[in-house]
């Protein structure tokens, strides 16, 4: 899986009908040290992620492994909200805030 | 998914057969200000995307997940058009015009 | 897909048994423009492609979408040869002579 | 499969349920040298490997090729640990201590 | 398929059982001039490479496309040993030596 951050939602009413329904979220990929990569990806949300969470992607056919995504057209799913990231037992990231 | 924009259409004749009838789009991938990256890819089309519109692309085992491309030789395939991108409730990009 | 030209030819006569029988052909892939981006894969041909052809390239599970690679293992096919390339109404490419 | 280093945990307690029970492993991706690459991957773990390990990773749909992710949405998982690398004859990393 | 340079062996003694037995070697990745790329994989092997061998990797799904690897967790699997390579009908590299 990715490290990512969400930035944004898509908005699309002409698409491949087993993918309406589901929330495109845009996401920046984020390095070990949590800056931005420069690369985004517009993913599925299975975990009802927000503007400014902290998310684990998976890609591929890996994408389609949750319920809501089986049957998708869909190459990149948020399949979880991070917590915290321990780096060696030292804490790299907390979260704070949030539903 | 990727975010791209539709620059040109591909003619092909002699091609694998499952592809036939199928609309092969050259798509330039956009990153998240949708500026160009440089890269291209050539995408089947499932929802009669044309040239200017910026699309949602599906690589990999995942493009062959809609009814028109489920047994079609492609990689990668249009399915979305995006009608808005919202940054953290900012509008990024709304669509004017078009079919 | 991807834009690539052939360049050449591989021999390979201690391989895996299902790619017996299969051109392997030497692709070098290229950008919008038809520029080298300096990246090169060896493809499996389905469509009788030669040196100098402008093709597309199918990858992963996909290449192995066409009756000569289903059960093969390869991860990149030859599944077309392109004719012309029409870039926003503009020819970027008309292709000449060849079979 | 690629080689990397174990440098951390994530911790998400909202995850897609197939998930859940699985250890998340923040992975340095290295290169022939084991030198780092820049690029970061947080995996499923199926052999217990720690921080420091240097592990092996295979990614896509591959992932999921092992008894603890079959059915996970995972593309990435650790699928062994690293006793030593020989380059040509000459040993280039030998594991020390470890459980 | 991907054209690579054997360049050394991994043991790895704790790994995820279907990938017992199969060998691991590492390999170099390189361009059209067979020149280093910089990126290094770890490769199951089918076809009894050893170093020094250019030989074709294949990857993701279709690695699994070979009797020793169907039931594997790898993801890059070595499918054949390069003979020699023809560039538009002149010869690039010919092999020499080996078993």
């Amino acid at each position: 899986m990715k490290l990512g951050i969400v930035t944004g939602t898509v908005v699309s009413t002409r698409k491949v009908e087993n993918v309406t329904g589901l929330k495109l979220l845009v996401v920046s990929l984020l390095n070990a040290d949590l800056a931005d990569t420069g690369k985004t990806v517009v993913c599925t949300d299975t975990v009802n992620a927000g503007a400014g969470d902290l998310v684990l992607l998976c890609a591929s056919s890996s994408a389609r492994m949750t319920d809501a995504t089986r049957s998708a057209a869909t190459d990149n799913t948020i399949v979880g909200i991070v917590d915290a990231i321990d780096a060696a037992h030292t804490p790299l990231y907390t979260r704070t805030g949030g539903a």
